[in-house]
């Protein structure tokens, strides 16, 4: 094992073995591989430290990963990592070592599984509880073609509080006889000095619950025998408190269970997967890891150290920001409304932090719901509460909420019920990539009836909506923000109630109406600026709903103008500016509307700025869009394109 | 107990009990019960013989309804029903008896519960698995403002194949002491000569997976000493090794188990719901009921009698439709496909029948796929399949591919993963009102990059669009097409493929452009007719193709008519005509667009005649938009609106 103080020394790392392909790691003599692991560890705590990333759940997989790859072979046989953001191991040891300095960075590796970066990734992933459902699809098809290769999902002990990976274990066992789930359970420390694997054994052989394990239990111990293995039972005992699936769940799913055994043990995991791929029944290995294993920031912190941004590794401190983000607000506003309200309660699927709720959590524990990864749950919980006039805050992040889009059709819409929805990461998010930009949401939304959605364009007016959410009882509420912070505006002592429907008009004019939604707000204000400096009159809008659309505002500057242009952190099918499309165009007004928002594709991961420049979502762009109707014919609705 | 022939006999029950009301059941002496039950049975027997609905599930429930309402007091206590398609004998409980004839009826009652009908229905549903979430809700804020009332929540065995169910399973022990599960387990008929009471409890008490249960055991069965309960203990045996969910498990999640029980035995429910409302722990009571109990027609036809359009009350014969419909062919078709490809594989969550996959199932079992109500899993284990080169077509409702959302963005879109989704019941369903109808999947597909998503005007161009999909690997693409039949042509002999993106021009034309989607297309050809009777230049285009839209072919017609004029089966906003303006906008061409569809607002329960009618879904109504345009000054934009 790597002493912890050593791997964040930065010493060379000059003698530690370094493998490029899953064939050049089983040429290693068996000695070579703990060398290895530390040499991974050195490789991920220094190239993180400038990149950010997943850095704990990394650390973590260090064993398996080295394991898995030592047995099975990829791409032959399948791996499926829930999340895939503990996938950098992975991408090291199939040929990827050398790129792992560029991950999460523009042009660079994903943060998460891609199926597009190597034939190694056999499947990509970004959100939880996926692995076990398409792992089981590869096994069924490899079955059809009768193929002997292996199929091996990796999952989280979070995974197994999402609704998609029960409906999965509801359907191995009567869909194929070769299956390996290994089950990453990280969330408790581990205490070294447990007891022996012997009396573990024991126990499992002579509990009674255990009985028709008896067999295949002997047969894995002989396998094993002579191998120093620790035995977690006791601890495993006390953290079942906790994991929801002590293991004879597992079993009357019609999975055998194996375990728990020591997931840093890279031996004890080698003689394990050799016996479990014998096996001719889906069978569940249950691992005991570290988050965070050989780097004692991490350890010591394994919320933070999940993922995080660049920094140093001696000591693993991070820059602090120093603007609050919306998320922070979320928590700050909330509590402050809570204390006032006893009806307010706020719900998190397992994003207490992600979200800003930990204020709220402190603050107002009582009335503070953390369902697991549960989206669906969460958004049924709040209905449920809401039906008893409470006033449920939902916050989940926008690419998660499509986990209960039925939800917001099927209970909060239909039923109108006052549930608010508070979506972060609306927008682009980064450095994490498609699976976590919130791009979507105003498409999925805006066309279902009873919603109020809207979207601030700062963090002043962000209170002012919350609090006008918390006042709103006769239907459901989104909004929509993203990553981050906005303008900085620092929000007032006391927010105000704002008028459903109502944009807010801060600038008139009649040449130019420009209509910037939310964090694009500050944009439409840097065109009006560069505008008005070369003579133009210029509307500036901030729309602030989504729905309902102030159609009398927008109509006004529309027909007044001689081009609309709107702006928005969403892709143009579907979103904001192809609403005031419709709505301009039902009302018979053909002033054009140029759009600025995210094209009709997939967006990469990368810096914002980079992103944004690359697909045109700058001041620039949109000025040379606006010119267009700016040339001397430009009131005459036939010349304008 | 009512004697089938009995109660399908149509004699008058004169004799027999009717309430109006909980607190008029309350009054009721015990020996009524029987007769009360038996009248609830006669009325929907007959009821239900002319409106059609879900007969088997309520005729199941009635002893189950009775006894909740004589121990609880609705709506102080909440009844939360599952799915609430088995809500009717709860309806006529509280005071609906009177309409239940209405039921399914325009401006009757709907098939489900509505919060809006009445104050005893506490949530209404339509999809499977949000009860327990809901109930939890409830409970949760029923313990913040420290009432003493109660939560029940009733769901069938099938609701526990479902992700949100186990996702609130996996909250209930933490969140509240006082919460009913009641698991209504129907799936298999029972055998009434098993056993008695005393064998089972004996066996609950000394088997050692129950040690825990000693105490309260016995005192269950003290509690209902001296009553005839059958001893349902062999059977559930039996039936365990389908149910997914032996007791030990609810146990593991903190749930106290009771039972299984009679649930036919109302005395015994009776006393069971008493016991139980005293407890200060979350409990699951399990009861065995029979669908379709007392009507022996629906007895040996579970599936059948589950729901069903109108039948003869002695024999439950319904007439039979001569035509096809279209989801009759997806079986057939798949079938012929899938006996030359052995790449094909077909998945449904839980609804071979409504999806028509039972002639594929017959034909094809070795990939045939039937997950249980379960549409993330059945998604992702598609996405699984697609990555093996397997062509998987997943066959689910519109309206429940809600469930599956994200995969749809993160799993096939993201991943361009060749998955094939049939969407059934897209448009208005008509008699299962809101929650059932599929008016949406235009307004949350369109937006997502990779796609491709069409529409048929008719069964033959179903057929050839099937056969395009199966022969298209490039990434994921979706069909929608409505409940029953179409125009009822007949698919020719061999599929023709289409080419991707290409509209049909049916008839050119100068005046007016009709853009007809789908099953609306009829409709437009009718609009076509009638203005070319009055001597129009008539374009009629069947656009096939939602994403990508055939932009040159809309471009061109709307660049040399006055007037176009889309029709779909799916809300306005976010919809197909909505993606033609926004199409011929971003072209720079103004002529304006009439759209024939629904509006902002969730539709009620009813034919659809009688629906498009009363929103405007009709010829009339749109020669009355169109007519609009063709004014003497129709050519010119300022003037047209």
């Amino acid at each position: 094992m790597p002493n912890s103080s050593d791997a964040a020394s930065g010493t060379e790392p000059t003698d530690l073995p370094k493998v490029d392909s899953p064939e050049a790691l089983k040429q290693l003599p068996d000695d070579q591989l703990p060398l290895l692991a530390e040499n991974i560890r050195r490789t991920l705590i220094e190239c993180l430290s400038k990149t950010g990333g997943h850095l704990g759940p990394n650390l973590g997989v260090v064993e398996l990963c080295i394991a898995m790859h030592r047995v099975f072979n990829t791409p032959r046989d399948k791996f499926v990592f829930d999340v895939s953001h503990q996938g950098y191991v992975h991408k090291m040891l199939t040929g990827r070592w050398d790129q792992i300095h560029t991950i999460r960075q523009y042009e660079g590796l994903n943060g998460f599984l891609l199926r597009t970066e190597s034939e190694h990734d056999c499947y990509g992933a970004g959100h939880a509880g996926t692995a076990l459902s398409a792992a089981l699809g590869m096994a069924a098809a490899r079955d059809l073609v009768e193929e002997d290769s292996h199929v091996v999902a990796v999952a989280g002990d979070a995974a197994f509080t999402c609704g998609p990976t029960f409906e999965a274990l509801n359907n191995i066992a009567h869909t194929t006889k070769k299956f390996i789930v290994v089950l990453n359970d990280n969330e408790w420390s581990i205490d070294r000095n447990v007891g022996a694997i012997a009396k573990y054994f024991h126990a499992l052989q002579t509990s009674s619950t255990y009985d028709h394990l008896h067999d295949k239990a002997a047969e894995f111990v002989e396998k094993v025998a002579g191998k120093t293995i620790r035995n977690f039972a006791g601890k495993v005992e006390l953290g079942a408190k906790n994991l929801l699936f002590p293991n004879v769940i597992f079993e009357k799913f019609g999975m055998r269970y194996y375990g728990p055994i020591d997931g840093h043990d890279i031996h004890v995991l080698i003689k394990t997967f050799e016996f479990l791929k014998e096996q001719d029944e889906p069978v569940l290995l249950h691992i005991i890891t570290e988050k965070g294993r050989g780097y004692e920031p991490a350890m010591g912190n394994p919320m933070k150290f999940h993922g995080l941004g660049p920094y140093k590794t001696e000591t693993g401190e991070t820059p602090s920001g120093s603007t609050p983000t919306y998320s922070q607000y979320l928590g700050k506003c909330l509590s402050d409304f809570a204390e006032e309200d006893e009806k307010i309660v706020a719900i998190t699927a397992a994003m207490p932090n992600g979200t800003g709720l930990v204020e709220y959590q402190e603050r107002i524990p009582d009335r503070y719901y953390d369902v697991g990864i549960a989206e669906e749950h969460a958004a049924l919980f709040a209905c449920g509460m809401a039906t008893r006039d409470f006033r449920p805050f939902l916050a989940i992040y926008s690419t998660f909420f499509q986990r209960a889009y039925d939800m917001a059709i099927h209970d909060m819409g239909i039923q109108r019920l006052p549930v608010r929805l508070c979506m972060d990461r609306a927008g682009l998010s980064g450095d994490d990539g498609p699976t976590h930009h919130g791009l979507f949401d105003i498409g999925y939304m805006r066309h279902i009836p009873n919603w109020v959605f809207m979207q601030p364009k700062d963090e002043d007016e962000y209170a002012d909506m919350l609090w006008t959410m918390a006042n709103y009882d006769e239907g459901p509420t989104a909004i929509r923000y993203p990553r981050g912070a906005g303008t900085g505006a620092k929000p007032k002592a006391k927010p105000e109630l704002l008028e459903i429907g109502k944009a807010e008009v801060v600038r008139e004019g009649t040449d130019v109406a420009l209509i910037g939604l939310g964090n694009l707000f500050e944009m439409a204000e840097e065109v009006k600026d560069r505008l008005e400096a070369e003579g133009h009159s210029v509307a500036l809008i901030n729309p602030r709903w989504i729905k309902p659309l102030d159609a009398d505002c927008i109509e006004r500057f529309a027909s007044q103008c001689s081009v609309v242009c709107t702006f928005e952190d969403h892709v143009l099918h579907n979103g904001f500016g192809a609403a005031i499309i419709e709505l301009l165009h039902d009302a018979g007004i053909t002033t054009p509307v140029e759009r600025i928002g995210w094209p009709d594709e997939f967006v990469e991961h990368g810096k914002p700025e980079i992103l944004r420049e690359k697909h045109g979502i700058t001041t620039e762009a949109a000025l040379e869009k606006i010119s267009r109707h700016l040339t001397p014919a430009r009131k005459d609705p036939e010349m304008v394109r």
